[in-house]
């Protein structure tokens, strides 16, 4: 069945708000849900709603607590809330930031999950005016080049910049499959490719199950995991939280935000973006399929439905109709 | 032979002054210059001096130009000037910046290279008060996947963050091997792994002399590809400088400081960022080797280097000596 974008996260937010919601914690959570949902992120989609239904209905009536740390540096202090709420409180405060200063930073410390991380810098690139870079740190499932333990989060990157061909984005976490894929296949059996994984013995493993409880080795061999660290540095060590095995389970996340015309114009800017992205898609090809932009194909689904509707499966309709999402067919 | 670090640097100071390089000029080269050396990149070491030499006979006369663009913001513009004199004023402007309003971030806009990205993160984070993020973008050698032709530029990534063991550091390019790498391949014919790299005609190949005029490909797949691609957008497409296949051939860098002590103290955070990297090396290896954290074997062999002397090979003694470089022994 295919519904108006507006008429879905109309209903998603007329849910969250009878569970308790603010209007604002209403619209942060439903947008970000929608993008994840129809960007074919569904494990941070729908699949999300139920808990952040419960965490609203914990957390509606506590606070968040802002502290601005110094002119161009923000903190976020959330108590389980949920996680579009608090980037969404970080982000605007970074976004402020840089509008003031050029450039603007704003961390948040969180129990609980912050769903996708390429959504705020997909939509601060939107606008044309931002460029964003976006780190987070979660539980340790990933393990350091040469080691045989989780010590590090999967730690999303999420980078994003504006151009004339819509918001060049990447939203990566440091493992080579996503976690949800390894939990696909943890339930399916299906093996996972070799060298990918060890055991809760720190054993070498291609079974999913067996990787859920040890440990998953970044993409992209030192590098890859070089970065996992740092990312574990910024995201956790500088605030306080989660930073290798013995800082606790809160989740911190960092935004920083950059005024797009601070050293060129904001068209020059774009334009020199969006021929890079030219240049990329318009390369001979190496296979079957021209090369892609990163983010573009995001760009593309959120547009169309947008323009065109969501075409929403019937378990997808089923799941929103469970949660008491109150949809016009349904009705 | 072996000589004390500031009897090195003393006498490069001396010839780099005698070209005419004002004295704050002479030690950011200098610095830079034995930092690459004694850490094991001897290209960006004292291979670099000749070219750093005669850039500076060219432009020790153009005063390079600073523009505030916002009051946390910064750009710089170089003439040729040599890579670490334009870096190090940008990372001055950027520190500064960071010290009032808690992050501060600095572009730098030069017709030459920048040489190692990794060294102010590292003398930053060396501070034990900041944490740096460094992104370049140069000329176009990289292919994005899934392309047949170079788009991008090797464009490094470098990250510092301090620590009680010293500063963990990254300064990763976007090639699985180092540009010096495949020059090296090139001149021995040793071949290069297969699916790396595209002749000039856009054809597979392993051969690194074909792919130095061809493309390589990015490390980790379309993920390393996508980090490319935005660090393009960010090091290029925001200062208006080379950005893809059409803006030029101007180098960017950008340079974002944060306030290591912006939301814990530095203590904590020091402590935090130590105990990751405990947890890391004190893993159970999956090799022979215990797992490394990245940065520290630098750290190790800088501080070597400053306490014990620099062992100097015959080859690089007769490298200084030949540039005119009037060392103690040379005497």
């Amino acid at each position: 069945m295919r519904l108006p974008w507006l008429q879905i996260s109309d209903a998603i937010k007329d849910r969250l708000t009878s569970a308790g919601a603010p209007g604002i914690w209403a619209a942060n959570i439903s947008d970000e849900v929608m993008y994840a949902e129809v960007s074919g992120r569904q494990t941070h989609g729908f699949d999300m709603l139920e808990a952040m239904l419960t965490r609203t209905e914990r957390t509606c009536e506590i606070p968040l607590v802002e502290d601005n740390v110094s002119s161009a540096g923000l903190v976020v202090e959330a108590k389980g809330h949920p996680g579009p709420v608090v980037a969404a409180a970080a982000v605007d405060g970074a976004r402020r930031a840089a509008d003031e200063h050029g450039i603007g930073v704003a961390a948040a410390r969180s129990a609980s999950t912050f769903l996708a991380a390429g959504y705020h810098p997909y939509q601060l690139a939107l606008t044309g005016r931002y460029a964003t870079i976006a780190v987070s740190v979660a539980k340790a499932r990933v393990a350091p080049i040469g080691a045989r333990r989780a010590v590090l989060g999967t730690n999303p990157l999420a980078i994003g910049a504006p151009s004339t061909h819509g918001p060049l984005v990447i939203d990566i976490a440091m493992t080579p499959l996503p976690a949800a894929e390894v939990r696909r296949r943890a339930k399916t059996g299906e093996p996972l490719p070799p060298g990918l994984a060890v055991d809760s013995e720190g054993e070498p493993t291609t079974d999913a199950a067996a990787a859920t409880e040890g440990a998953i080795f970044p993409f992209g061999g030192y590098k890859g995991s070089g970065l996992a660290v740092l990312i574990e540095a910024l995201a956790g060590g500088l605030l306080g939280v989660k930073c290798g095995l013995r800082h606790g389970d809160l989740r911190g996340m960092v935004f920083i935000v950059i005024k797009a015309d601070l050293w060129a114009s904001a068209d020059t800017v774009s334009s020199a973006i969006g021929d890079l992205i030219e240049d990329i898609t318009s390369s001979p090809p190496l296979g079957g399929e021209p090369p892609a932009a990163p983010g573009l194909r995001t760009h593309r689904a959120i547009t169309t439905a947008l323009t065109y509707g969501v075409e929403l499966q019937p378990s997808r309709l089923a799941k929103l109709t469970a949660l008491g999402v109150d949809l016009p067919s349904s009705r």
